[in-house]
């Protein structure tokens, strides 16, 4: 029983389950420290900012981007005229995609501008096939509507394969999973990913798939003869396990271990004490789908939206709003991209002077216009570019 | 240690260990029990001549294949009308094959001779790669190798297609894989197998690759919609786990249960006390390889084929020889066709008149035909013909 207690008390971050400690937050200083990442300071932020010649991105200098691995190697080989290739992924679970889905894409789309890189993009329609019980034909059904969505980020198709697992899986891909494979027990992989002798054996089966993009040598279209290319990860850091795996095994078969720049997670609407957990899809009120209408999104935020706001105007007023809790804040945190502005609404806000209906009237004006945005860019992806994006080819401006 | 005792005393047959109990004989009997297959009996074979309208293949009407899972019903609904298709392979795991590999291709050349009916042989150079470490290049050179031999059988291009994993995995192929595996737990496979927490997970992920032959849609341009197709496996009674798994798995995602036809392990030499286990590979006298030249095969034959025959002739002559410890009766038993002329041997050897050195003779006689004529017809296998097996195409006379 005390261990089970234990085990309450501590937060618990997979791929499937993301639990915060008691007291509902995540405490991503202490998950740098078990997972054994870097943290992604400041210096590395101005680094990219030199080296791209741009602003780094909003997600980069506001901390959603919060942790890393071997990213300042990435850099170091750049510096030298190396390039690498980024290479990022989705479980195409469900039809409709929330903006929590769409901040890996979005920040992957700004790498891929910045450094002019190749971006192979994994839907691992076999893993959710495999964890939700989906059939063949629906996971794949649902990872081409997923393709769809992130093809509206705004990637370049002329440096960009999208690939389905249940589509690209074979030849030197599958020759890479048994490779992987091979350098991997069943007690490690019960270390890193809590398997049981209940779970299916697809499960065990799956950790050398998510990690075969990791090696150049898996898109012998991509990448012939440049197996000392460098891959950098961008991902949410719940997908962190998986990549320990695969940067234990890389030496071992003859490739460099792929980087990692990892986010923190999306904070979900209706919660009432800070930041917990990943945003679900699973409550349609939790989140800002990326199907919302304006009043879906104007309804969400009014309602759901935890405020740090206090409970009278007076008390607002006298105290100011708690923006540590307050979840409009945040949300304008990841989507206001003028600084100047979030700083002024913090401010005002913060001391009280802004109200929470005025804040949320910002956010819902932020949201829309997102929403719309992607949602008309959505609409302009025929089947053919999904097709294009989707072909087993050469990409012709890869590092160009 | 009375556990030590007990296992040391029990056989154990997996896909990877043969060990006959203490006294070194593998009890068939027991193994049928166990494994809860079916004795192939005479009314069997009768039905099969009579199916088929000629004489049973010696390795059936002398009961080297011996034991079957449903093949009553394979040939119930072949009397129907209802055509099936054959599946088998190999793991390529040396270069030289010797005549115990060449079994199971020997009787499903016949069987597709006399039923008319395509074949799949599945090269599990995936499998091997990862049981004995090689890599893949060497895998691949030893599946490409060992299908020149197998194609030297005498299989028919028109109705056969032999595949290697690391090339052909992918596709329909790789979806029966998750479909199996989603339908096997991990103590499952660890009840079948006996894996390790310490094995690699290459391991785990194997058996599907080895189960999804047995579904017609694995193939789909060979049986696009012939998902009803029925499946037979000629084989040794140590792939029998491999599919117990597939057979348990079958119904649940859609299709018949693979009907098997199983054969005893082949005798090695050098053996002292009657048959045990399989003929190894390690060992190259205990074997007579299909590269031996006909001076090796008489040295093996006469140096280590062990004699049931009596120490002195004229012991000989008073006991007669113990034919059942005897190997060159054994291999006789194998690869001399005419029954009369077995008969007779058998009959003139047990009664003392006949003495080993005729007997092995006899043996050397039989066994350097069959090499050299194996050796002709290998040398006569082109790469475009090991091409054209292996090409991913329709078979033109698959029915016919």
């Amino acid at each position: 029983m005390e261990n089970q207690n234990k085990e309450e008390e501590e937060q618990i971050v997979t791929p499937w389950e993301v639990t915060a400690e008691k007291g509902g937050k995540i405490d991503y200083d202490k998950l740098i420290d078990k997972f054994g990442c870097q943290r992604l300071d400041q210096s590395l932020v101005d680094r990219v900012a030199r080296l791209t010649a741009r602003p780094p991105h909003v997600f980069l200098r506001r901390g959603v981007f919060f942790a890393h691995r071997d990213f300042n190697d990435v850099l170091d080989a750049y510096e030298r005229g190396e390039k690498f290739y980024l290479y990022t992924g989705r479980g195409p679970s469900s039809e409709a995609l929330h903006l929590g889905h769409l901040v890996p894409f979005m920040f992957t789309k700004y790498l891929q501008d910045a450094f002019k890189v190749p971006l192979v993009i994994q839907l691992t329609d076999d893993e959710k096939c495999m964890w939700k019980n989906l059939t063949v034909e629906e996971s794949q059904r649902l990872a081409r509507e997923n393709a769809k969505d992130i093809i509206a980020c705004g990637f370049d198709v002329s440096r960009t394969f999208i690939f389905s697992d249940f589509d690209y899986v074979g030849g030197s891909f599958y020759k890479n999973m048994v490779k992987i494979a091979k350098c991997v027990t069943y007690n490690k992989v019960v270390g890193i990913f809590g398997f049981s002798g209940e779970d299916h054996i697809g499960k065990v089966s799956f950790p050398p798939v998510q990690a075969a993009p990791s090696f150049p040598s898996s898109f012998p279209h991509l990448f012939s003869g440049k197996d000392s290319l460098r891959c950098l990860i961008p991902c949410a850091i719940d997908q962190d396990p998986y990549f320990r795996m695969t940067r234990d095994v890389a030496p071992r078969i003859g490739y460099h271990k792929p980087a990692l720049i990892e986010s923190s997670f999306f904070p979900p609407f209706r919660f009432h004490d800070g930041e917990t957990g990943k945003m679900s899809a699973s409550d349609p009120n939790s989140a800002i789908y990326v199907t919302d209408s304006a009043k879906d999104i104007k309804n969400k935020v009014n309602r759901y939206a935890f405020s740090g706001g206090q409970d009278s105007i007076e008390n607002h007023r006298k105290y100011g709003a708690n923006l540590e809790v307050d979840i409009p804040i945040k949300y304008l945190g990841f989507f206001l991209e003028d600084d100047a502005e979030l700083e002024h609404i913090r401010t005002e806000y913060g001391a009280g002077r802004m109200l929470t209906g005025e804040v949320k009237k910002r956010l819902i004006e932020v949201l829309t216009e997102l929403v719309e945005r992607h949602r008309r860019a959505r609409a302009a992806v025929t089947d053919e570019m999904v097709d294009a994006f989707m072909a087993v080819r050469p990409l012709p401006n890869m590092f160009s």
